[in-house]
């Protein structure tokens, strides 16, 4: 999974019925110290999330196992809002 | 999913049988201020999205969940013509 | 699916025995103007493509739905031969 | 598979419910040098693995088949703890 | 597919359990004149191939495909040892 945060939507009337009903938000991935990074990816939103807020994005075939998505034409999807991200790096470098 | 733009089509007699019918839509990915971006891909037209449309395309085996496509060796698919697209950039960066 | 260019041959006989009978093409991806691009994939070729040839090349699982590929370890194939890429690009940016 | 190093954890309250009770940890690629690469990816532990030691990714649907992944919206999990790495580089170039 | 060279092998004691008395060797994947690109993949041998051979990897869900390799959570597997690799350039560009 990569991590993001939520920067916009797409909206679409004329779209694959199985995509009713479904939020499609763009999400930026970013790196570990919070920044964006390039490029974006278009997730369902399977978990309420906000705007800004910063969530992991699950892609491929798994996208059709988070709530609500299955059998769905999609390939990525918000599968949760991150509360905290905690790094360790390795101070003896091998 | 990504955003792109479809700029061409292909045309291909000698094919899986899957394919007949099927219309190969050429998509440009785009970024969010519309600018082109590089690359292509070739995908099945799932919606009756027209030319130079800013379209929705799901890749991978998702591709094959979309309306017509199951069981078709296919692994990308428009599913959805945009309307608009909105961002909400954030001001306060993390 | 991209689009790529027949320009080799993989001959193994010690693989694995699905593989037996099946023609491993290597496809060099070509961009929309027909020019080479680098890298290439080594493909099951499905559909009696000539050396040289334009072909659609799908890749994933859905290479797996190529005709003849069931339950084969494949992850990329040739299903279509190319008659002609018709381009029109957008006079109008966006 | 890929190869990385954990370096951190991913915390989420508000997520999949299927992730309950997952470990989801932050993966650093290294080469085979053991040098950190760029980026990184969130995946599940399976296995037990602790913070720093070099660890197995699998990606994809490849993901859902290690222990308690089975229909879970995961693409990478971590499926095994690395004791040694030998590389046996060719002397003879070819 | 793609085309590699075998370079070494990862052993790892703590693993899932599908992984048991699976080689995971180092592939190093070589471009169309037998020289080393940059990168690795650890993929699962399935068919008895040895150091230093040029090999035809699978990846994604495909490599469970390979020779006792269901319902594995491997994503990368080696289908084939290369006997001949044969190139016939175009003459005439496109």
């Amino acid at each position: 999974m990569i991590i993001g945060r939520i920067i916009g939507t797409v909206v679409s009337s004329q779209k694959d019925e199985r995509l009713l009903g479904k939020k499609l938000l763009i999400v930026r991935p970013i790196d570990l110290d919070g920044k964006d990074q390039s490029g974006y990816v278009v997730a369902v939103d399977t978990v309420g999330a906000g705007f800004h807020e910063r969530v992991i994005v699950v892609g491929g075939s798994s996208a059709r196992m988070a709530e609500g998505n299955k059998d769905c034409p999609v390939d990525s999807a918000i599968i949760g809002v991150i509360d905290t991200i905690d790094i360790e790096p390795d101070e003896t470098s091998r």
